[in-house]
């Protein structure tokens, strides 16, 4: 459900659904074997191709659903995964698919993204792209050019690692995880060109905030950095601070972008670049200690069609993020631009 | 103004204060040297010596600004500082003490966090604790036993740097940067004990969503890490995932704590480990590149009291920002836990 | 979509039927023909017949819509309707069903309310219960005793006021305006019973005005009123006041209810009485004086199958609103319950 | 506290002041003679005479507070007041001034909508008006002509009734229920001026339920209206439908106004009407039936300086309402009026 999108923009099914193949299962063999279509039907909010300005209601079924592929989960808490959480906040165990904590929640979040990003490309002019920069420790963070690197180049490859020979280096290492039944982590650059000087709010809803906790929100984040991010505690502030130098339009640019595009919580119009760090996917198919919902020691091995490594599929969840906390901050920032 | 806190929770200004001097300039010789006595003043929301359970407002007002000291700046912008964002949002350049963006804004939080300590401290039995763990690349993260940190420890050294020899040397490093006209960053820990399970919302608002929002939100902040953080990306599912095992009370626990203390965005029992980055100091002595409000090219070298790290000054920022998440979540909790 | 709603409460689509029944075009010869079954398919937030704690989605489809119907007024705007504010606020004319101001977006506050009314049922233990009291100038308020009505006594008539000779009246009314080409509105009234006292924040959520937004949101309305309401004002503070005196429980009660159980903007344990004026249907077959969207004067007579007195249908409209206000605030009110 | 002021409005205390001096104790034989001068003091949000975008702070010290005047009450419930409410509701007996529910608090409301003023009267070129209609069964509804009134006709009379005669009489039943120790109530009716066409949102914020629960969050309220409220329930459809016509600039006006300027929930660019209803103060010198907090019964005789008649004084509360409503909605449609 999307509230807020701006009346007579174009949008049809048509408009959300590579996004949403760009999140799907079963796309390549690095990723879960599932197969779901992931088709999307707008029930509302559309008018004749175009926005009405009223929330757009869209629906995304479930195909390829086993339940009992959870029943042997029924009563055992897997490890680092949320059920015994939520089976502690609301004393129920609704297993199938992982309930509301499994990751097949994100197609809302692509789906309404889609939506924000008709908005930020056709009308404010924003790109937001993100790519697989590091897993487990091949690390392409420093061979890739944050300002070159185009939507082809990710798709270039099932990784969604825009540089290669890394990208190569990542697919061996995933299908060894596999292999052993083990799992791999690793992290997403993601970036925003073109955002307005300007966006963000003072004190609590800061811009890096709102990126920071969209981030944050997705399944299996576990860390998430702006600009310098940690490295950056490791400058002195002399060899920090980007320097401003006037720009071609007048407006002053940075002759480099520690700030990562944003400075007080608000965009000053260079790119915004940010990291997200996702852990080793928690289902893993290796025996490991745990206990049922009775309190009792047991072992579990996962059965099941799992991603050894989320990164791939986790591109389009950091651009989602992203594209949804501009769009917000873009139209809030209409009630301030009054004059 | 603190809105939300329950009737008939014990609370003056006196157990405010503390937190409050924890925060403010000119406490030890490390920090700014402007001389704020900080005093809160109690306005709404306490009737003899208890919370009334309707909206607490509470003013400081600021003794020693001296609006003059900010006359050479009204027309250039401080690099990686929020003058040209500000100024670009609102078309305005409001600059007594850095206006909303300036880090005075933070005793607010301060003080809304003495509120909330008090309740989930009493009430609750939660206890929060921050500390310096690193400052630029005397990292004492690993010497730091977070189980076994204590506010004494912490307090012990003005660096709140709880191990004697990091706090010593990063004494030096402050003070050698002050006299070089330069400034450090660092990292802050924040563990968050006895923290029950449960709390945390699905999907947007998980529980580390909102500390990482929380967290970014301070100025200075770069990143965030929950548990394992950045590191936690170059482990395998297997080394990485939390194992569980039967606790003391037949509740399940973790044997380690990767998780950070969340799992799915809901807490789990196990103590709630966050770490936030903050950049070098962007107000410094020596001189910089920059441009002016009209667009040309100039320098600045700042003036004025500033601190040359605020890691020090850090830590009761970042145990505010837990504390308002938790106090928000346990009582949103209330709603859940209805039978 | 329903947020909010606490686990492990018994639900499932029987449950939630009964009341889109009660609302349901086609159910008797007073109300519109459209004949829509309204079948309601819980989509998510049940699992084996219990609240999971997370949103529960549902999903009802139009059956019997027909957008050809629509065609004729596809250049024209319907006095007193939402046709032209719709089209100056967004730049879209998107007629079928009268878009996002179609009444039948009413069927999502009944489903949702009905989620509600389980809540407030079976664990709060109240009853919230409305009827018609008047219709044009057939005024049955003052032969009805809002103390002992019963949902039987409601539902006797499908008139649904509870008072069978006013009630007779009403139907001739209802027929006549039809077969004239005309419509009627009039006033529901609406009890909560066994509210428990401290429900309703201070300031701007008060009880009283939550409900009156919640009220004079539903369509057609145009007043609401708590308690003793205009007429009220042409009373004195001696005559008005009610007075209090010892209650069976040892908490005070009052003796008259002029207040509808609501002091301050908060439930004192009384009765909750409100009513709601709806306008005469704005949707008549006579021949009325309009404009096109190009700005041209005409005339419109409208087609279709409409209600020529919304009042029976809007009794669960009214209920739903009060069901779902008194719901959050006794979920809010958890919040401060703490000791 | 007032947040989301667009940046560079002018502003300063005396743009506020004459606002809060229509509001004040004293101003007056007809209302409660405590002294208070109500001068605001702007804490922040302005910078050199305008306003930087950034919350406003506002703040207003009681004078002639006298906590002593209340010890009489400090056991005893006032009859048809929220003595008892918010006990029930918070288990504290707060009883200074009334606390948070006493009428004190609109204060801010005519402060922060002294602000919205400033926006809609200079920005949007919209007027807000109210005025006394009717005091008890005084009524002058029928003979002030709503589009002709101005703040002069108001503000000619202590009772702000701008119709002498009626005026006369309504001063001579203020001073004559003030000697007999009793109180009245009456109704405030409020216009809004060239609003334009588009405000409000579908659904649940339609601009009618907002100002309805703007109006009765306001204290001693017990009704709303809209255009033709319930008198409009007498009406059928054909006389009650607002017939279109072009209008001089080409969008259509409306030959009557039954609508209240509001249809489908969003404003139609005709004046916006709306009335609200004012029990008789609770608060009367007569002796009432009552009990005590430990739940004996008891009788009270109010002492203090208390308004025989709020009317005069509900004038600007009832415009501060309609302000910050207004305002609140003007700004949000800047998000939708983005082509």
């Amino acid at each position: 459900m999307v509230d807020g999108c701006p009346p007579r923009l174009a949008l049809d099914a048509a408009d959300i659904q590579p996004d949403l193949d760009r999140r799907r299962p079963g796309q390549s063999r690095l990723v879960t074997q599932r197969d779901e279509t992931d088709q999307v039907e707008i029930l509302s909010g559309v008018w004749e191709g175009q926005t009405t300005g009223t929330p757009i209601a869209m629906l995304v079924r479930n195909a390829d659903h086993n339940s009992g592929a959870y029943d042997h989960l029924s009563d055992v808490y897997r490890p680092s995964h949320a059920d015994y959480t939520y089976d502690a906040k609301y004393g129920i165990r609704a297993i199938a698919g992982g309930g509301r904590a499994s990751a097949r929640e994100t197609i809302g979040r692509v789906a309404a993204a889609a939506v924000a990003r008709q908005l930020l490309t056709k009308v404010a002019g924003i790109e937001v792209l993100a790519w697989v920069s590091a897993v487990r420790d091949i690390d392409a963070s420093a061979d890739i050019d944050p300002d070159a690197v185009t939507l082809d180049d990710v798709e270039a490859d099932p990784t969604r690692c825009p540089h290669p020979a890394h990208a190569a280096s990542i697919t061996s290492a995933i299908e060894a995880a596999r292999k052993a039944g083990d799992s791999l982590g690793g992290i997403v650059t993601c970036v925003a060109r073109h955002v307005p000087a300007g966006l963000g709010e003072p004190v609590f809803d800061k811009l890096d905030a709102e990126l920071a906790k969209a981030i944050m929100s997705l399944p299996a984040t576990k860390g998430v950095e702006i600009g310098s991010g940690f490295a950056g505690t490791r400058l002195t502030g002399l060899a920090h601070n980007d320097a401003f130098v006037p720009g071609p339009d007048g407006a002053p640019i940075t002759t480099t972008n520690r700030s990562g595009g944003i400075q007080g919580g608000i965009s000053n119009g260079a790119t915004i670049v940010v990291r997200a760090a996702f852990k080793p996917t928690a289902t893993i198919a290796s025996e490991q200690q745990t206990v049922t919902r009775d309190g009792d020691a047991t072992t579990l091995a996962a059965r099941g069609r799992h991603d050894p490594c989320v990164l791939p599929r986790a591109v389009p969840l950091v651009e989602a993020a992203v594209l949804l906390t501009l769009a917000d901050h873009w139209l809030r920032q209409r009630a301030v631009d009054i004059w």
